[in-house]
């Protein structure tokens, strides 16, 4: 650590949500941590609680590492709050479901003189109850050379394993992983109350899966659905294929005349 | 068990396949067992790696319980052929994953001096790999008072959880149960390769829960999703709400708007 980072840097938490509450819980015994959030009551109860500093605009913005947590559709005008007061050498990092659209947003709204990083922790407060080493974290350099030491951090201190990527390719990912996990969820969570007596060990997997993300706040569902390009996609081939079973089910006369 | 069972029954299995091989291999220490399949060859070669008895239609039938691990389609004519043969007093069960047909089929095809149970195991080979103590059984008695000493054996000799219910409410909830995953495991597997690298725990789980159940025979779909009088409205119920969830996404104007 000292070796990764021997300047003590400072982070700065923008947004003070599940997952930024979260990112501030596995960073403070590390890091001196500075957290801002709209809603200045929710982030001074959560911060005092994990005994952080609650911190104005401009003080979260100037620090040495600066951790975008908002959802993705507030991180354009966060970016330009923030853009003005950043130091020159920061990192600027995102922590969104999807990585083209805040890579571009960050790209076109912060001066060249910070480097910019995409981040995708793949898990989130339910499966990170456990501790978070040996979880995943999808990394995306945007601009200069400091993920390096950052991803080194993640995977030799924090314990997590790194894959460095393209936004691109990150997207593309994610939109069969996520997009496919929040929708059949999505679908699931409506046909409750769910069946919990008479289950297979199948069944039951559905069952943690959805209730690993069922309680994700809104505005991840929409990134993943609606802010990934891939996703559409995904889901229409999704579609596409349990419509083709259905048919296929519909019009299987073997099976009816077997009885 | 010698109390359950004080007069050392012997067994007949009907049907040789994934499930019939697991059975036996779970009742071989505390039973007589004879199987039977209409592909002799199959039966030959894993009933002496067993150290089985592979035996001819009358004596199988003529066993003091007979397990009926056929396919729900092959079931009415394995109960005529052995209709004939069973004893007096001799248990019947089948196995299969949907339990109003078998039971109906057997009522009415087997005659008055037998007992006659449906059972459900609701695991298999991929499930039961680690052993079957804690997994689950339904058991429908249909006909006769002997399912208690059966059910009594599931519970205390081998260990499963077991639900004393009847058909209609077994289908009712594996409707949901087992035609849900298997229609999700379909659809996913049509979809594959899926990502590998960088996965969720939720993704992973939905990834289990396919492998699971996507070997199973091409028998057990059809018998879940076309045998169960209540799967088809559960299919439609998932297609109905995940066409919802769909139209919404492609409505949402807020989420456009943010970019």
């Amino acid at each position: 650590m000292p070796f990764l980072f021997p300047d003590h840097p400072t982070i700065g938490i923008f947004g003070f949500g599940a997952f930024g509450r979260l990112t501030a819980r596995h960073l403070m015994d590390h890091f001196a941590l500075f957290v801002h959030d709209i809603n200045a009551d929710a982030v001074s109860a959560s911060a005092s609680e994990l005994n952080l500093r609650a911190a104005d605009v401009v003080t979260v913005a100037q620090c040495d590492i600066v951790i975008l947590a908002v959802p993705v559709t507030a991180m354009r005008s966060v970016i330009a709050t923030i853009s003005p007061h950043v130091r020159a050498g920061a990192i600027i990092l995102d922590v969104g479901s999807v990585k083209m659209e805040p890579a571009r947003m960050m790209l076109e709204g912060l001066p060249d003189h910070v480097d910019i990083i995409g981040t995708h922790p793949l898990f989130g407060p339910q499966s990170a109850r456990a501790g978070i080493s040996g979880l995943k974290i999808a990394i995306c350099p945007v601009r200069g050379r400091q993920f390096c030491r950052v991803g080194a951090f993640l995977r030799h201190v924090l314990g997590l394993k790194v894959f460095v990527v393209t936004p691109e390719a990150h997207d593309r990912e994610a939109a069969v992983v996520q997009g496919v996990t929040h929708l059949i969820a999505k679908v699931l969570v409506q046909m409750g109350p769910l069946p919990a007596r008479m289950t297979t060990a199948s069944f039951d997997l559905l069952v943690q899966a959805t209730e690993m993300v069922r309680y994700d706040a809104p505005s991840v569902f929409w990134a993943i659905e609606n802010a990934n390009p891939y996703a559409g996609a995904v889901r229409e081939q999704f579609f596409e294929l349990a419509t083709g079973v259905r048919d296929q089910l519909a019009d299987n006369p073997c099976a009816k005349e077997a009885f």
